[in-house]
């Protein structure tokens, strides 16, 4: 059975997360159902990874088998036909047979957006963390530079997780304003082979503290040296999160 | 007692218009609440117009009077304070005695957003109309042109309205491309002394006719001219729809 390869785009404020669970909206679910539907067969769906209530995502990654005989197109647009008008396929791939979107996964690239300042917009409270006081972000570049590299991230990890191993290397880590029309607005990205619980929220969290002056930036080297999720910043809302793409 | 004019931003999606309405959730009705709990006495607002269910403001102004002392900007943090996240008061000015926020109106500005092209943008659907083809915004320039000036607009009121006169004079009308980064995205704006009841909408529903090529530019000069709202285009939808200023 051929081996198919979904890029999937979601608004995710209305969605109680990625992964099915009884009685809630969820991304899986949601897409599971248009896709059984139309192979006519029931489709298990296997994504990269969860993402919590709330996060979005650019470009999730998932694949499924499936007997139904279609072109990779026609399921793009049978998929984008039926599906909710929050969640759309972007791209549809036949992949080698051994592709599995959540083992073959190198690397994750997440996006936080923050709106820092004083103006509110009303069109961006779904998709950006407003912060109603401006951001020093050369401090939050100089705090941001101790987490790149190999490093035990337990200072960063929810609670309610079992993983056995703390240890992740961020590629990358940027903080920048990248849009000179939206002066205001703050864009992290976290490339990373793995993320632990919450981890790119609570690594958001800790450099805006850094970023509104409550902390200084080498408060985050001491906090990530503590392995101890107490010593680091609070855990940035999910609405700003951004799951930017899945690289195998 | 001093006159005070607001300027208003709201995300129209989860409202049913401007105007209150029993049993609905409205613009008006949510402001007034928070004014009249932040005054101690009962506020009425009078609006620059109406907008309807779904459309936005980038700018709606409306003023009220007040026994309440208190200086603009504590008027501005207070509102924004107790408001619901989908209004945000951006400005609070004291305005002369004679100011009326509808009758001292000389022009207001509308824009229209447009997606057009085979992507799906899922967080750009409550505020931009997709239109799944290219659109020829040469050809929409050309027929919008004739729009321009004052003429009977009767062809683009729907029915329900009960006003005496059908003419307007229509300022300015462009049909631009204006982000780099989003060249799918057609703004339209449409600059009047006054609109008939969904005129914008009308004028946008033509114009996109024209740009999908089901209709020819010359022909928006005929549809204007029949004065008659059945030879011109759809209404299009709401949520493309911004009141992006109020000229006193």
């Amino acid at each position: 059975m051929p081996n198919l390869k979904l890029t999937i785009s979601y608004d995710g404020g209305d969605f109680a997360g990625w992964q099915t669970q009884s009685g809630c909206r969820t991304v899986q679910e949601s897409l599971e159902k248009v896709l059984s539907e139309i192979a006519g067969e029931r489709i298990i769906l296997e994504g990269s990874g969860r993402t919590d209530a709330g996060v979005h995502a650019i470009a999730q990654s998932a694949n499924f088998r499936t007997a139904r005989v279609l072109d990779c197109s026609s399921w793009r647009r049978a998929l984008n036909d039926y599906l909710p008008r929050d969640i759309a396929v972007t791209a549809v791939e036949e992949v080698p047979d051994d592709f599995h979107a959540r083992r073959s996964a190198l690397r994750k690239r997440y996006r936080y957006r923050i709106h820092a300042g004083p103006t509110i917009d009303v069109f961006s409270r779904r998709y950006v963390w407003r912060i109603p006081r401006l951001l020093d972000d050369e401090a939050m570049r100089a705090a941001a530079a101790c987490l790149v590299g190999t490093h035990d991230f337990r200072s960063f990890e929810s609670s309610g997780s079992r993983r056995r191993s703390t240890v992740r290397t961020i590629h990358e880590l940027t903080v920048a304003r990248p849009h000179p029309a939206r002066p205001h607005e703050l864009v992290i990205e976290i490339e990373a082979d793995g993320f632990l619980y919450n981890m790119a929220r609570a690594i958001v969290g800790t450099l805006a503290a850094v970023g509104r002056g409550k902390r200084p930036p080498e408060w985050v080297a001491q906090a990530l040296a503590a392995q101890n999720r107490a010593q680091s910043g609070m855990t940035a809302p999910a609405h700003g999160l951004y799951l930017l793409r899945v690289i195998y």
